[in-house]
């Protein structure tokens, strides 16, 4: 089924480049790369039931299999080229990569991704997409550039994805399946279930955003030559920020009442609930990033023009490790850590 | 577990290339394409059960994972540069991923390709390859370029690998596991009586060919500038031959008494089995390729050079379709079409 899928995925997506000298229907994709650019290359792998819940439309599957990549290019303040997809569908199912093929081409064509190359299989369902994307050389953000005095940002809103999650499993705990193999029609149902329990639009926003992430691409092409270091959040801030830390040689210091929370999350769950899928859930693809020049205003006018918000959080420090403060700067102990403790 | 096992694999393969600016560890990586090259890439996803045997040892799904990606970057051309691996397990075991590492790591380093990017998940086993490679801007071959009076060529022998997999297939039917999850150690029992079932060296150098392919990357940069269109046998010669055909718009006749037989085939299978193999066996990996100018001699002491033989094996025809002629130049019907019928 290889070629006619991928192939069928590929028309849908129609996002015609001069840079694609061979796309897809060779063993391989030739493609010219601009002289004095850099390639920059990423691979994510998402698995049903543990990067998506079981629940998830295939549109949404497609969209996020793409996003969580392009957000990776995102942070090296990188512009998407081109795409390889790796589909395994436990069967020649048309109508799930008819809808998986429109929520990956909705965000293609939004970020001008060509679809290059692929291969369809037969198992369990997962689905690995590769990032192709350019930046001039040496201007890459990386994650090994942050110094003590930095001051520490990030974009848009965090925990909404991980609210958004446990929201869901919350409703999976008290509406199980009736038998694990029940299927699509049992997802449906649950599906269905979950539309009815969003009583709040606040939710259902939520859900948006665990489901169709928006990858920060514009932000990342604003901060090149602005952030020290840059990172997205997909592990959560905590975890992600120390990677920055780990990298850079450095710690961090953020103020727990200058993180970025919804209305939305805000609606649904308790203050300290909100600080902690703030601090440790995963899935939001926000960029977390730091600058060294107090250029706070520039920076919010940078990135409003890229579309979205961004808040300063903290600071770099010298030492290692992230403390988080309280108002009163007292450090506040912060159980959760990380993505694992809201997956599973 | 994804940084972790992704870094202890990359150190395994340990290739340095002064072309990475950035490896793992970051986002993504970053890599420096030379001017006047283009960037060829592909990929490619194993799924336990259907790419390889179940009782497939842990070191031959890491080399094979990465071969059946060269085997696309050898069909166009191209010199390896860069690999990205998407590696989802079912736990975290780290002996599997040592010995797995040690096959890829094998591979990646006689072919000289850096480990530049990768994720592992959770998941049912399977392994998604992504290759970079390089060719000079214009030089790469693909499937498009055959023209009628061309010869049809294929490097190394065809079969082998299908052979393998028949024997090893009805060795499970004659010894089926006593249940589905039994796991590891039943694959081992299950390899250990293949062992002993393996009376002549034959059987073995056969299943050597199903689990550890040699993708022919020498033998596709001695091609640039020779072949005029060239494909990997992957799904079978008169699939993939079949592939050239319709990209170039041609037929092809192939001479069934020309078609390359190993020895060890020949010992194992009767002459129409063998026929039928090389016909129609997938997962050979040599390359199949046209040439305009009657260069026989010239191309079979090139490919020497590059480490294999060739044979011509029949002419592109104008029409479509490809016919298998007898030695009396009659048609031949053949039964089996695809690597589908041995896979399943």
């Amino acid at each position: 089924m290889e070629f006619d899928l991928i192939d069928a995925i590929r028309a849908r997506v129609n996002v015609p480049r001069t840079d694609v000298a061979m796309g897809i229907g060779d063993d391989a994709a030739l493609l010219d790369v601009p002289n004095g650019r850099q390639l920059v290359a990423c691979t994510d792998t998402l698995v049903a039931g543990v990067h998506f819940p079981a629940v998830a439309a295939p549109e949404d599957i497609g969209w996020k299999s793409l996003a969580v990549n392009l957000s990776d290019l995102a942070a090296m303040g990188a512009e998407p080229a081109w795409a390889l997809l790796a589909l395994t569908l436990p069967d020649a199912d048309t109508a799930f990569v008819e809808r998986f093929a429109q929520g990956f081409a909705e965000l293609a064509r939004a970020q001008r991704i060509a679809l290059v190359g692929g291969d369809t299989t037969q198992g369990p369902l997962s689905v690995t997409v590769t990032v192709l994307g350019l930046v001039p050389r040496d201007l890459g953000l990386t994650r090994g550039g942050a110094r003590a005095g930095d001051s520490v940002f990030v974009t848009g809103m965090l925990g909404d994805a991980a609210g958004a999650l446990c929201l869901l499993q919350d409703l999976q705990e008290s509406h199980p399946p009736r038998r694990a193999s029940a299927g699509r029609e049992a997802a449906g149902g649950r599906v269905a279930a979950f539309r009815q329990h969003v009583r709040e639009d606040a939710d259902a926003s939520l859900l948006a955003r665990l489901n169709r992430p928006e990858p920060r691409v514009a932000a990342g092409l604003a901060l090149r030559g602005v952030a020290s270091a840059c990172i997205d959040v997909s592990d959560g801030l905590l975890a992600d920020l120390g990677h920055v830390c780990a990298a850079s040689g450095v710690g961090a210091e953020i103020e727990a009442d200058a993180l970025p929370i919804s209305s939305q999350l805000a609606a649904s769950f308790d203050a300290q609930a909100c600080r902690d899928l703030a601090l440790s859930g995963g899935d939001d693809y926000e960029l977390c990033f730091t600058e060294p020049s107090a250029r706070e205003t520039e920076i919010v006018e940078k990135l409003a023009h890229a579309g979205c918000g961004v808040t300063r959080i903290g600071r770099i420090v010298a030492g290692s490790g992230i403390r988080v403060l309280d108002a009163n700067a007292n450090e506040i102990e912060i159980a959760r850590a990380g993505w694992e403790h809201f997956a599973r």
